[in-house]
């Protein structure tokens, strides 16, 4: 349940694909390998991006890898993802998008036309949300040294003024909102790479949430704690994340979260926990309880938010566990994994 | 010789070691691929950083990802590398680096102490150039997916108020200048792959170049048209390249190109030309003739620029040759190569 049960052996330990499930195990490397390495408070307060000042407006930076697979799927694709997955992590910071670098690692043999749809796909999404991919690089690596081809993209943008957002600023009492059904950009991909004969008319939620969130922030900025899109690892690990770094407790109820029927059976048949699947078009805000009911209004008139529910509150918890009511009344520790249940989702 | 001799064969082609060589297959991949498909006009200005107003100062942001094989070499690792080459070419940009951002693409099965290892050289790096490591990813991918780690760093600095540089801004007439010895990274990360029972005391000169650059913007800020580090290609791409830009040729002289005689050595024995082989702590700047010899001296003042040196001139030349005098008194067009001469070099 706690992140910080066992030191890393740097001696002797190797890399499993549980380091980068965005999990326990994440947090572990991070704490023990980058963060001291990297020495800064910045990298260490554990957000998902920087918040820095610059002479007349705060920028926020944020980057990710993308090494999906398959590259290509319902709802989406890599160029999309990498797109506004980075996108997200700035409004989660209360950015808006204004310039993005886009980095690829293309194996040896990959298509062009493939890469060009991608291509196609990344600056599409980027005009989409006002922003511009501005510069990048191409590296080409040997036949099975890589597979197809990773991205990584680089945003930064401009932090709206009047917030101040940060994965420690829960605090027992705030309410929890969530702003759609959990699981279908998990579900699309496993789905697509399985080529499973199920699932039909399931799709990625891959969106840019920039949107969303600036209709967020004018309704009700400074009541915001924090915002964070649940991606690898889902609901699960992004409470938990939020509950290390507040020092506090979830109090979620089952019946009030969000998952589309065909999802939930998707996942009952693969015997995943729609909270541990990835989101790329969802995410949860924590915010004073008294501005929740406006800020949900707000969320549900917006097409990426029109499922938006508050599902429960931090509590005061020394273990900082997070507790969900299940829809039979009884009770459960939702646990972040401690390995991987689907590596390469982005 | 020239870039737009062929169109890519998008619908039918496929990647090869080339396109991710620097030179000609680079460019063409961006300029019908990636240009297309972002569409704006930063990027398609082809230099290696996007130089933007911000509300109080310019910023530039920058990205590169970095596939070195092997991951250490005399000289430095894979960690330094991807610090020191982002910073540079924020450093080429005018820039004086603030903030990076690195994303890690990992293999399963890696050893963490060499994470550790490399995840240090970049702290130490970032450290000694002032700037801080801000945000981060990581992603692991199945064994045999990817080749130990591939980093991808972002990096934004804070533009100089005097310059103005861009890669089409070379005028003939123009001098051209090299801060030191052509080769010795190229032949370190070449010599620590095979094993060569040779080379012994070359090391890669990888550093970073910012303070170097801030010495010359003091002295010559707005005679600089231009300035480029010559990584992946070697002068020789380089040079091709800003010939394209620029709409010019070269005229330069390989008795006043500086390479160390271990190199050159090394590069003979390897059939290697010192002019196509990847540098990643040199400097090539475009400038303005009457404003040469105090650069120049202002350069030999600093560590990293002692053996800088006037090179050649920009010519008109509607062909975009880049011509060279060679030591004993012939001329020989210096190409880009074409394919990769050595793959995995950054």
């Amino acid at each position: 349940m706690i992140v910080f049960d066992r030191k890393l052996d740097v001696a002797r330990g190797r890399i499993d694909l549980s380091h980068g499930a965005g999990g326990r195990a994440t947090t572990r490397l991070a704490h023990d390998i980058f963060y001291p390495a990297f020495a800064n408070d910045l990298l260490a307060a554990g957000n998902d991006q920087a918040v820095f000042a610059s002479p007349a407006a705060r920028l926020a930076m944020s980057t990710d890898s993308y090494v999906v697979s398959p590259l290509f799927f319902p709802g989406g694709d890599i160029g999309a993802l990498a797109v506004n997955g980075t996108i997200n992590d700035l409004a989660m910071g209360g950015a808006q998008p204004l310039y993005l670098s886009a980095s690829f690692i293309i194996e040896e043999g990959f298509p062009f036309a493939d890469l060009r749809l991608i291509a196609e796909s990344m600056g599409a999404a980027a005009r989409a949300a006002g922003a511009m991919i501005v510069t990048g690089d191409t590296k080409v690596v040997e036949r099975g040294k890589a597979d197809g081809v990773f991205i990584t993209t680089t945003g930064v943008g401009a932090v709206a003024p009047e917030v101040e957002l940060s994965g420690e600023r829960a605090r027992p009492g705030d309410c929890v909102i969530l702003s759609g059904g959990l699981g279908e950009h998990g579900v699309a991909v496993m789905i697509a790479r399985q080529n499973l004969g199920f699932g039909a008319g399931i799709a990625s939620d891959c969106a840019a949430l920039h949107e969303l969130t600036a209709s967020m922030i004018a309704v009700a900025g400074p009541s915001i704690r924090l915002m964070r899109d649940p991606t690898r690892g889902g609901l699960a690990a992004t409470l938990n994340e939020i509950a290390q770094q507040s020092q506090v407790g979830f109090k979620i109820s089952e019946a009030e979260i969000p998952v589309k029927p065909a999802v939930a059976a998707v996942c009952e048949l693969l015997g995943l926990d729609p909270l541990n699947v990835a989101n790329e078009g969802k995410l949860v805000a924590i915010v004073d309880p008294v501005a929740a009911p406006a800020l949900i209004e707000a969320m549900r008139a917006h097409p990426l938010g029109q499922d938006a529910a508050a599902i429960g509150t931090v509590i005061e918890d020394r273990h900082r566990y997070v507790q969900m009511e299940t829809k039979f009344g009884g009770r459960r520790i939702v646990d972040w994994l401690s390995g991987e249940q689907l590596p390469r989702i982005c």
